[in-house]
């Protein structure tokens, strides 16, 4: 049965992104700090076309993630981000659905990745996503706007998150502006790979 | 070798206690929520001397904290709070010294806990904390704001944070006002007990 899922590096005082970021500075920054366990990964780096990497501790759930992913719904922000600094075979082999009020013509990128931009709203996108994964599953991608938007509606079945020995202080943070009474949580894993605890919650709508 | 040390318990989305909270509300009425892996273990009942729990997953971790603590450092609201609702035998079993601005005799409790009141700050408090615990180790033990100072002052050597599956959304965060500069964090435990995440972090000063 098809999911919809979230998967999200943070901080451990809870920050997704820096301050000040836009596409002349994605995520303010903190990228290569927040994801170097991922950076480190061979099974990471095989996925963007970036040479070298080892096969470490959390190489089998990097590619239990992306191996699951039918499909992708993702914010405009971090649409615009990503535009600016992903490489020209953009990393996710699949449909992008982005949630967006400038309607764009469908950008087709070599590798399998196509970015579709929904201008009807959050739950347009959904439904576009979920028909595109067939019985794979869907991944909110972020930002945390969407990630909040995507809980605050009970949509989310399963989060997890990757929690680096970080404190960030400011920026952006993941669970600001969640509704805590709309849903419960439920621990269903917690792995310690690469120096960061990778948890994973199933959302169980209230 | 003495260590200085963090042990806590959190949300999700990084928040000690709930709001409203004071000797009336203590820790805002979140401690159920926040600390039932450790209510449900018969290692955290049998010390506070209330009878009942299973012999669970988190038993060891908890028999392993209460066993290193030679003496306590603890923040006024804390005590506040504790003061009217810990059980006449008071679950430290060892001395607590409260920085306050309070003068008070000691307040001695069956059972091996003593709390001093040290009115000439947080450093003082360490100091004889540190002296007391002999070669056993100094728990910081809160609140927020004891253990962001004790953080702040660099002088925190580990860290253990229990993540509880659960948002409150609003309340005292533990983290905040940290300053991220002053040191780095490097995660050396992660497991998974009860249901929760507990992490364990040297913390290392810059």
């Amino acid at each position: 049965m098809s999911q919809v899922f979230v998967d999200v590096g943070i901080s451990l005082d809870g920050y997704l992104a820096g301050p000040d970021r836009g596409p002349q500075n994605p995520m303010g920054g903190v990228s290569m700090q927040l994801h170097e366990w991922l950076f480190a990964e061979k099974a990471f780096r095989e996925r963007l076309g970036i040479p070298g990497g080892e096969e470490g501790a959390a190489g089998p759930l990097i590619r239990r993630i992306f191996d699951r992913i039918g499909a992708n719904v993702m914010g405009r922000n971090m649409f615009d981000e990503g535009e600016a600094s992903w490489p020209e075979e953009a990393p996710f082999g699949c449909p992008v659905f982005v949630v967006t009020h400038r309607p764009r013509e469908p950008w087709i990128r070599p590798g399998g990745t196509t970015f579709h931009f929904v201008t009807d709203g959050f739950e347009a996108a959904l439904a576009l996503a979920r028909a595109a994964a067939g019985k794979k599953d869907v991944r909110i991608s972020g930002g945390a706007d969407l990630v909040r938007q995507a809980l605050n509606a009970g949509v989310v079945e399963e989060m997890t998150l990757h929690v680096a020995p970080l404190i960030l202080g400011r920026g952006l943070r993941l669970l600001d502006g969640v509704e805590p009474g709309k849903f419960a949580l439920r621990q269903t894993d917690s792995i310690e790979a690469g120096g960061v605890s990778h948890i994973t919650y199933d959302v169980i709508g209230k």
